[in-house]
């Protein structure tokens, strides 16, 4: 067995918007993190280092049951009354801001984060790495609409700072459909504050509005708390290299000791997106990482862009990110060497205004 | 006691959408079903001489609990989310597709198949035909609005493969209410396929749509799956008999040797409805049965027919449907002639063209 | 210890629209009464003296789950769908009728009833008077919006007929915010009959619309139930006294022998609304009683009158109200000596008709 201590705890949570919320934490040894398949196979923080890696959301009482999460209401912006994790996913239907296509409501950031997965599992495997994964099924389903299945497997290996999220989205349906994902990671103080930085292999930038074309030179810098300050966005290509164009990028604080940096393939999702709110410490400081198969659009732009993934009946398609912590500045540094050569591949392309619409035209 | 034996099994589901369903399993030893009275005392499915009786909704991970069915999310077809019993109540208050006044969404059926039934309790009888008994009351009441209660009683007899469901509605204002009621028995394979056949006493059949109308000739005849074709409706009046007016109607597979039916009072549900679904495989290839107090379009229209059904300050109406499993041929065709006999007593008039709107104008 | 009897008893509600609602059972010894945590901190009913205090809501089977309430539904009036409460708080970023500001809906009286309490505790004071105490916390929040905490204290003394329920209000938002609170008391039979009487300090008195206008003169007597009966408003300012601006106002029954007081100080809760439903027995015969910050208009109503409360970063407000049942004529009798007291300030002022909107223009 693995060579490391290693642990899973289960727990139904109790109390307030969290009752009947089920939990899984997983340690690593080195890594702790909460599972929540309650909350469609979402991670809600993580431990490393005496650090919590997460950010500190407006909703306090958190994790939410879904069953509390009014999606439709506020205009469809319901979806932010239970966000409040590390790591969310946005889709599978649609993802993005809210809007209206006839009486229809198309709510912020689509359902997949507030329904339940079933079939949840534990697996622990026998031979080396020794890897330790939870799977569960989320289906956004119903008749005479999407029938849309997500097999998501989230693994760690014991001894180590890194977890895998890798989730199968299969079109149950007799009919050819679509999807789209956004994975939407969340981090906040003490990695987040005034010098932590942005470090990407920019292929191509694009901010989203005016506002985040205003501070466009300073993309990848975070500034400090500052209660009113708007939320800025930015829509990215990345460089990335190999059989499976891997890329990776990295949030590091300001004394560059501490990061976080997430590698994916370029091929699955080839979007990337930076969410910067710098607003104030209790109102949501924190800053969203996201690779993504579509920009965050609604669905009928991402559509006429050829962004919405087409699925064939019985058809899968795989998306998998590892996240991974950096302690210290030697492991940092090693990580910003490893971007720095996927940079040499070009010089970015920087639209100095915003390309694309972010509300149905 | 009874010579056959028989049970009852109380279980509360766990994981997924399902979480926290209560679910009655009752097995006269020849018919096991599943009564759910979480979702306002529907029936999940039906197990009966080595079939499973009911169908293969879109929604494969039900039952779904009420608390995470949208009923007004997708323009009122939230609905859809939790659909996937074999037979499911659409009232009180209202039922057919939604429809707006004012500010009001009316979604989709309303709402009874979404409240979870209070004071469920098991009965046995002590002498023959020691009848099973699962009752359960469903509040459809609100400050200011309607206060419908529905006292269901679903019960089975030992060494049977019949149930039946008594449901008396009350008004409980202390004014004149109404309410409407159509009962959805929904079957899909293996009794369902093509080749499978409406068997009914038809006085007068009228097309919902000009896709139904098209096909008309066709209307007791079932197609194979085909993923895409568009759901078909038909309206209709039947033919009784006796003090009660009771009718009967059934459908059978491609080789008469299984079939379920329906037995009912004209008086107590004078409309019948017939929803063809033949979609895809995995998108709810499906029939529905569905005798009723009323047609399924917007209730405005319902109530300028009136066939909104009017109850004095606690006034009570009652409905009993008997659902059937018949094996064999000799039992099918025992019930053909039954049905041959009620046609005996005139032509059917057959409407062309739809008659009535399925939309408010 | 206490020299009278007391219990807490803590329970888990089980069936129907109630599963998993927690209450909390609170007996002086004279007086019990029922805490909802999981109904945002509302009091379900009370018994004092063989009465039952409290009132008939049509919605028959709560306390209600909040997940089973859809406050968007009705065209925001959802909230009545678990109305069933002797005492439901309004607000916290709203109350009153619902209204639309473009794709936003605020739904009748708020969320803060409808959002189960956390961190829920029992403190039992081991010196006189011996209170015991239940705290629970309730988050109004969400990202981008609101951040409004509600710490809620319910004591009660053993051996007294009295509660007292003291709220604080703190906003957690890092920017200036506001909040509203109408504290929504319902009281019907036995208390509620033809005959009773509220008997209050009126300082200025208005009715809400003409039909309230129309029976202006009668404002403080109760008629017996009739139903179709509209409901009637009217907003008052009441005479206070002492440091505290305390002021106290009255429900007795005819008999003059059985009542209920409310007690608050007029700097916390300046305004007062009586809500007279004169409805049928079974349709809510009920009267509200409604200490408030603010009138339940529309929020930029209430803004453009100043009659939000402003908050700072990390500002609190307190509200405190003591509830106290009255047996006996002697009791009674005493009230009314002390609200005659307050009168004697001066004359009221009665407005004929409607001052206010109670709709957005």
């Amino acid at each position: 067995l693995a060579a490391s201590p290693w642990s899973v705890r289960v727990q139904r949570l109790e109390g307030g918007r969290r009752q009947g919320v089920e939990l899984i934490e997983v340690d690593t040894g080195l890594l702790r993190f909460d599972v929540l398949p309650t909350r469609g196979m979402g991670i809600w923080q993580a431990h490393c280092g005496g650090h919590r890696i997460g950010w500190r959301s407006p909703v306090q009482d958190g994790p939410v049951h879904p069953s509390l999460v009014p999606l439709e209401a506020w205009g469809g912006l319901g979806w932010l009354e239970g966000f409040d994790e590390l790591f969310a996913r946005c889709g599978l239907e649609w993802n993005g801001p809210p809007y209206r296509d006839g009486d229809r409501t198309y709510s912020l950031h689509g359902r997949i984060a507030n329904i339940p997965a079933h079939d949840v599992a534990l697996e622990f495997d026998d031979k080396p790495p020794y890897a330790i994964t939870i799977e569960g099924i989320v289906d956004e389903t119903r008749l005479f609409g999407a029938q849309l299945e997500m097999r998501s497997r989230i693994s760690a290996v014991p001894g180590t700072t890194r977890l895998t999220v890798r989730d199968q989205i299969t079109n149950r349906k007799s009919q050819p459909s679509g999807f789209q994902l956004l994975n939407h990671w969340n981090l906040g103080p003490p990695l987040l504050e005034q010098g932590s930085r942005l470090v990407a292999p920019v292929k191509l930038l694009c901010p989203r509005t005016a506002d985040a074309a205003e501070v466009l030179d300073r993309f990848d810098i975070y500034e400090a708390p500052r209660p009113g300050a708007p939320e800025l966005v930015y829509f990215f290509e990345l460089w990335g290299t190999g059989a499976r164009d891997e890329t990776v990028v990295m949030l590091k604080n300001r004394a560059s000791d501490l990061a976080v940096s997430l590698r994916f393939s370029l091929r699955e999702q080839p979007r990337f997106i930076v969410w910067k709110n710098h607003a104030g410490t209790n109102d949501g400081y924190v800053t969203g990482l996201e690779p993504a198969v579509n920009y965050p659009n609604p669905r009928p732009y991402e559509t006429s862009q050829g962004r919405v993934i087409p699925l064939a009946p019985g058809e899968s398609y795989d998306v998998e990110t590892t996240f991974e912590i950096h302690l210290g500045k030697d492991t940092v540094v090693a990580v910003e060497r490893e971007i720095d050569a996927l940079r040499r591949q070009g010089q970015p392309v920087i639209h100095p205004a915003p390309l694309e619409p972010y509300v149905v035209p």
